[in-house]
């Protein structure tokens, strides 16, 4: 066992210099900054209490520095994984309750567990069954559900709904009670932050600040509406007219918290500590490989699992919530200059030191800043064009991706994305069970052969040759018993049928089968079967096969090599007895 | 809409004359002899009164003539599918009780509606969700299962119990009440029919009986064992000794039966009505298809669908059970000469007769006669030598098979199947996910290109070209990402990547999409991408797409283009800007 492989840290520690500690130490101050509204903001679309998300953003930080092995992934608490927590906790106690917070932790460590263990049995390849439909229209779909349950806060109304139909329907109900300081202040502030982020770095520009320090500081707009709004509520006690505020945060560095390890809590939160898992992985692993890929680095997706499932466990500890690599801020921190996971354990001291001093200041902070910072953050996560970019491309991605996106806006997000998965692996076995194939006959005068439906070929009535396009497995093992069946008794002379197998890349053993059936049934009927030009590796799991000592005919080494021993053969013997067994099954089959 | 093709009776009744006429009627003797003692059996092994196999091998049988596409399938109950119906049912109400008849008329009504609309929406192919292993695990260990719940029926003792663990330790606490006369009848029957099954023939055909009636008179042996042991009981008066039997069995044809509508019942039997559906309509296709082959006959498994699904409809509205098409029995009625589906209609007259006639006179019958019965036909369907040679053929497949053994012995036959299938979708996901792929060199001299590997090829360390042998969709487009981002990370000499793709059949929208990162990503790294071997309706769905506007390379025809053009411009310009930007990338990536 390789040390440098499970602890990526010692892969860059050791040459670790002033150099690269310079520029981690800046892009840390850079994302700390970022990352404080938003780690209270995505605790409060979790249904916690805010100082969950600082806590969320220290300790796990600096286990990922440790077992992580993208060079720039900012972890911590992230839109979607927020709202399936929410989703997920909310079945089990009302927020706010011990319960809930209890449960969230729990949420964490099965997640965290279940990330680790896939880590180190190698199980990355089980995020494969979330197709990139299914994850897109995922991410819309919840970007959607989660910028209207914040609506609530920018109106100051009640409302609540775990998808969108029901948070609408709640929402359209509470119009009447609208609180006119905080829309006042929800409206200022998403205004403010749709014009910066389209027009802040080219104003910046133009007043002659370079390009990086302009985007950087187009970033951290988010801070300063927080700053702005929090003083002016302070300032005209507009906590006092109906604007909800943060309240009280208690100062303090992360407590140490024992997950409960209630075995029926555990069952209720399975399936949703698995999808988190999965979907918190994905979007981690995307992101990481973008950034590694700039810098011609490399990220490895199994010690990433081992890496965000420690991140978890740790949040589970320390009085977080599920965490996972986000995007924007990993941009951020890339793009600030980090180079070695270091930063991130700077930005960990950062924030750890906000949660010391910073939290008196935040009382004052309206939520509905919050609430404008996490709808301009997930808005730009909805691609509707993709839809139809997909539908353009592919009919049956679409219908998933469709069907992920009304889903999980109708019925919430675990249905969504079950339903997404299923119907992809169910289109994808539809798919492939109708497997390209063509019969194919000979160019004259070459040793080529193409489909006779798009060529001009030589063929033999008594020889038909079916070449397969598709490894054969057990969801297409029966169209090819359709498929050689049909042709057998579509053409009543037919005394040899040849298998092309150059595309067959495998056989499992449902396919083995259908091939003995297809074998003995055209043995009843009077059919040879052969093979041609099986690759090296299918043939040599056959050689021991009942199928390769019962075959009628033979095994040729190409195509070619069947048509002149087939069509010869014919032309030579007349083959009396198959001739003979052939018009009784021309009288059996009227 | 063609008639015929949804009414295949169409196709053989108007040519329909006395010789089929003599031969359809020799076999529905013949099979409605066997059909008898079956019948009654697998209704108690259902847990249902006898009386419900017989009403179950009447209507069904006839509207299978009218819908179904094969002309010698028998239908009927059958054990596997009596055994499912047992499990599900034994969930809603305890036997004997008028719930659990009701839920077996609305499982049956349940598995027909659900068949019949997969037939109408041709959705056929949902069956090859069942790989071969899977069934073969299921059946074998549904036999055991079926055997072992008929052992008490030998032994003359009270046992339950729905999968074999509970089962057997349920028998061997009541070992102590074992009924002597009842364990008699048992044993008798268990070896008599061995015997028969191993000798009769041999020994019939040495006193000079021609091949086939000896062989009709063996498969008829259980009727014997019926009519020897009712007798035996009757006369001995072995019931007033403890000798269970069938007792009171009421004469009559079907009555019409109405299922139940309750919403909660219908949704609690769900899941055990689909899967009774896709196992029953596996066998049933498997059988009909062996038959129809050997007459070079077609079976349409669309239609089959609907045969099977009407069929069940109507054994719901009268009184029946779940059926499908049984292996033994189709096998005795092709063997015995049926030549259509009037056949099967004839049996049913015979049936109906038995019905109507013969039940005064079963009421005798040892209980432990049928389970002998049972117990003799179901260890046939045991194929422990399968795991054996399916292990050697591919360890993934034979895990898939022993989990689905293991989970339905021990967890039941629910649990089982759904096992078997999620797992086998998960091992055929992995090894997809993983695809063949070669870093393919140029066999000097030629325009040909083998594996680097395994070939002395000449090779360009500016120039990689990987040749990937699978179809890109989503379950191996994110390792597709990895292989090609490791050889871009492998190599800092790197400028151009090609990927040959002769063999890739399809690229979905989640690798159009990976296609499209690994050319940004790439990009980023100045490496330039180009494709190769693009097959024909591949490059027409990618024409439209981002990554044929976005890409920076080129698509080349044939690999060896591609290596004329990327291998000669560097021996011409030595790409100045892309060495510069690689000796970057080199001191980025330590």
């Amino acid at each position: 066992m390789n040390p440098k492989r499970y602890l990526p840290i010692l892969q860059w520690l050791p040459g670790y210099g002033r150099e690269p500690l310079t520029r981690d130490l800046l892009a840390a101050v850079i994302v700390t900054i970022m990352l404080i509204p938003q780690s209270l903001a995505y605790a409060m679309l979790a249904g916690l209490p805010p100082e969950t998300g600082l806590y969320a953003s220290i300790v796990p930080l600096v286990v990922y520095a440790l077992f992580g092995t993208s060079r720039t992934l900012a972890v911590g608490p992230v839109a979607v994984v927020s709202l399936m927590t929410a989703a997920a906790v909310g079945q089990i106690a009302p927020q706010g309750s011990p319960e809930y917070l209890g449960a969230a932790l729990v949420l964490a460590l099965m997640s965290g567990l279940m990330l680790t263990v896939m880590g180190v049995a190698r199980l990355g390849f089980l995020a494969n069954f979330l197709s990139h439909p299914v994850i897109s229209g995922f991410i819309t779909a919840s970007g959607l559900i989660i910028a209207a349950s914040q609506l609530k806060h920018v109106l100051g109304v009640e409302a609540s709904g775990h998808h969108l139909v029901a948070l609408l329907a709640s929402l359209a109900g509470s119009l009447a009670e609208v609180n006119a300081p905080t829309l006042a202040i929800g409206l200022g502030v998403l205004a403010f932050l749709l014009i910066a982020r389209r027009w802040l770095t080219p104003t910046l520009r133009r007043l002659g600040v370079p390009a990086r320090p302009a985007e950087m500081l187009t970033k951290a707009a988010p801070i300063l509406a927080v700053a702005v709004t929090t003083l002016a509520t302070w300032g005209m006690g507009l906590d006092a007219n109906g604007v909800a505020v943060v309240g009280s945060v208690p100062a303090g560095l992360p407590p140490l918290t024992l997950p409960g390890f209630d075995s029926g809590l555990w069952r209720q939160l399975f399936v949703a500590a698995l999808l988190i898992s999965i979907v918190g992985f994905v979007e981690s692993v995307s992101v990481g490989q973008t950034l590694a890929a700039k810098r011609r680095q490399r990220i490895d997706p199994n010690q990433e699992l081992i890496g965000l499932g420690t991140s978890n466990i740790a949040a589970s500890f320390t009085g977080g919530m599920p965490v996972t690599g986000g995007f924007a801020r990993s941009v951020v921190n890339f793009d600030a200059g980090a180079e070695t996971p270091a930063a991130g354990a700077f930005t960990a001291l950062g924030i750890g030191l906000a949660a010391l001093l910073l939290t008196p200041l935040i009382a004052y902070l309206p939520i509905a800043t919050l609430a404008a910072t996490i709808i301009v953050a997930v808005l730009s996560l909805v691609d509707l064009p993709a839809i139809k970019r997909t539908w353009d491309y592919s009919r049956s991605d679409a219908a998933a991706m469709l069907a992920t996106i009304l889903v999980t806006m109708g019925h919430g997000v675990e249905s969504g994305i079950t339903v997404g998965v299923g119907l992809s692996l169910a289109l994808h076995l539809y798919r492939t069970s109708r497997p390209h194939s063509a019969v194919v006959g000979r160019v004259p005068g070459t040793e080529h052969f193409r489909n006779v439906q798009r060529h001009e070929v030589e063929t033999d009535e008594h020889l038909s040759i079916l070449r397969v396009d598709e490894g054969l497995y057990f969801a297409n093992a029966r169209y090819l018993e359709d498929t050689v069946m049909e042709l057998a008794a579509r053409q009543p002379g037919l005394a040899h049928i040849v298998l092309a197998c150059q595309a067959v890349n495998v056989i499992d053993a449902s396919a083995l089968e259908s091939l003995e059936a297809i074998n003995a049934r055209l043995k009843d009927a009077d059919v040879t079967l052969h093979l041609a030009e099986v690759k090296g590796p299918v043939m040599d799991r056959l050689h021991n096969t009942a199928l390769c000592r019962e075959l009628t005919g033979q095994v040729f080494l190409s195509t070619f090599d069947a048509w002149r021993a087939l069509h010869d053969e014919r032309d030579a013997t007349q083959l009396p007895s198959a001739s003979t067994s052939r018009s009784t099954a021309r009288q059996a089959a009227p």
